[in-house]
């Protein structure tokens, strides 16, 4: 059973969580793990006394401005100082973890959109420069590789483009588009909430299943979801149809939170009725 | 053929004429790059407001002051930025190039020294918490693995403690390791000077061979090589003595610096007399 983990970046988790449980499933489970590491991106950026710079595009979407400088420093964070201290969590409990960018070996490929169209101050403009991408190729040669020698494959963005060029892709897209291409059983999404919530102040609110071939409880699941996890919730429904068994949006601030979220504690996207995991 | 590179982490140096000629080189050369970043990770820590620290061990060697806040700054900048963008350079000249760290699949393995005895203010004094350490083991596994499949592994440091904890090693030495365990056919350290000079001010004086078997001369050329080229030559002739054929100490701010060096364009370390590489 291959199991795709995407270990969010928000503040406020701790890895050693995560990396304890995957070092209790690992190796009858084949594990691979997606990171982000944002919370620690705009801290580094801070670091330096300058601000992080988003971009509003002309259809209301807000994302990161990618400019040369945010590449080099989504390298030393994304794919530095976090991706390596997660494999030294991995190495200190005897897993032989190999972290890597979705650049290397070429295993995200993607087109890079260098001219985005975005709005300030209220006016319509058009950037240039930005590296932010599309994924479009998943090559697995690498992780599966990497898997079937016994070791633990650690990816972080930034992807590359046809052109060999950095691009900063989404990580919850990259875990997504590695885990259909891995034939992943089960996908889980952990952050710093407990799921999806119907309110969001409110943790007893959480859905605890999503049935992904009834279009009325996938409709009202995304009523229910806000901004960035509307498009979450859109990503792990597209995801079961595409063939991944299960899907769970679950707490990484937990102890055991992948035992935890194959167990049922989180949001659960499913094909049908809800089943023991 | 096994060729290891080791390129230099100084300031000055343009990457790309390395990775140009490498490019060209791949795949009838089975290619090891190590790296280090010495010059950017000194650029990094004063970009924060900090000064890079040193110490003076008691016998008199100055090395950098490994501590906590270090290691994470060395795995941004050595494992993340650095490495990255010259995986990036890689993929734009379509290599297949895969990026890790040395403790990535335990690679490098040693021994952490987490005291050192050090002078401070002309005082003995012993310091707690340093992460320097001492490579022991090397497992060449990872990097046969990626070099039968047609991806070419970029390597840097850290390398990691027996007990899974991340070590400042020496990019030198970790080169010198790998090309020895791996049988390397030859090693070449490409760096902002033109070789072993007589004289550091005169390029004219450039040292233009060493017969690692004549003892008389291994001398000459340990007098006239200073501080780190000291230990650099030292470990140079000790490859040459485990069987790696060549050892070149050239420059890398010059085209095609890696077909230079093995045609003989810097300081050469051979057995015996000079013949062409």
């Amino acid at each position: 059973m291959t199991l795709l983990i995407k270990l969010g970046g928000s503040a406020g988790i701790d890895n050693s969580l995560t990396v304890d449980d995957l070092a209790q499933l690992w190796p009858e489970k084949r594990i691979v793990m997606v990171h982000g590491a944002n919370a620690e991106l705009d801290a580094y950026i801070r670091s330096q006394g300058r601000e992080p710079a988003h971009v509003t595009s002309s259809r209301g979407q807000v994302s990161r401005y990618s400019d040369e400088q945010t590449m080099s420093d989504m390298m030393a964070i994304y794919a530095g100082q976090t991706n390596k201290r997660i494999v030294e969590l991995f190495q200190q409990r005897g897993v032989n973890a190999v972290g890597i960018s979705a650049m290397d070996g070429g295993t995200a490929r993607g087109r890079r959109k260098d001219t985005i169209r975005i709005v300030e101050d209220g006016k319509p403009k058009v950037l240039r420069g930005d590296h932010a991408g599309t994924i479009e190729e998943i090559d697995t040669t690498l992780i599966d590789l990497l898997l079937d020698n016994g070791y633990l494959p650690v990816l972080t963005p930034p992807a590359v483009s046809h052109e060999g060029v950095a691009i900063n892709v989404d990580g919850d897209k990259l875990a997504l588009d590695l885990a259909t291409a891995l034939g992943a059983e089960a996908l889980v999404f952990l952050s710093n909430t407990a799921g999806l919530l119907r309110d969001v102040d409110d943790p007893g609110s959480l859905i605890r299943h999503i049935d992904t071939s009834d279009d009325a409880d996938v409709e009202r699941a995304l009523e229910a979801a806000a901004g960035r996890m509307q498009k979450k919730v859109e990503s792990g429904v597209g995801a079961v149809r595409a063939g991944i068994g299960t899907v769970v949006f679950a707490d990484a601030r937990v102890g055991q939170p992948v035992s935890r979220a194959l167990a049922g504690h989180g949001t659960v996207l499913t094909t049908g009725v809800l089943q023991e995991v």
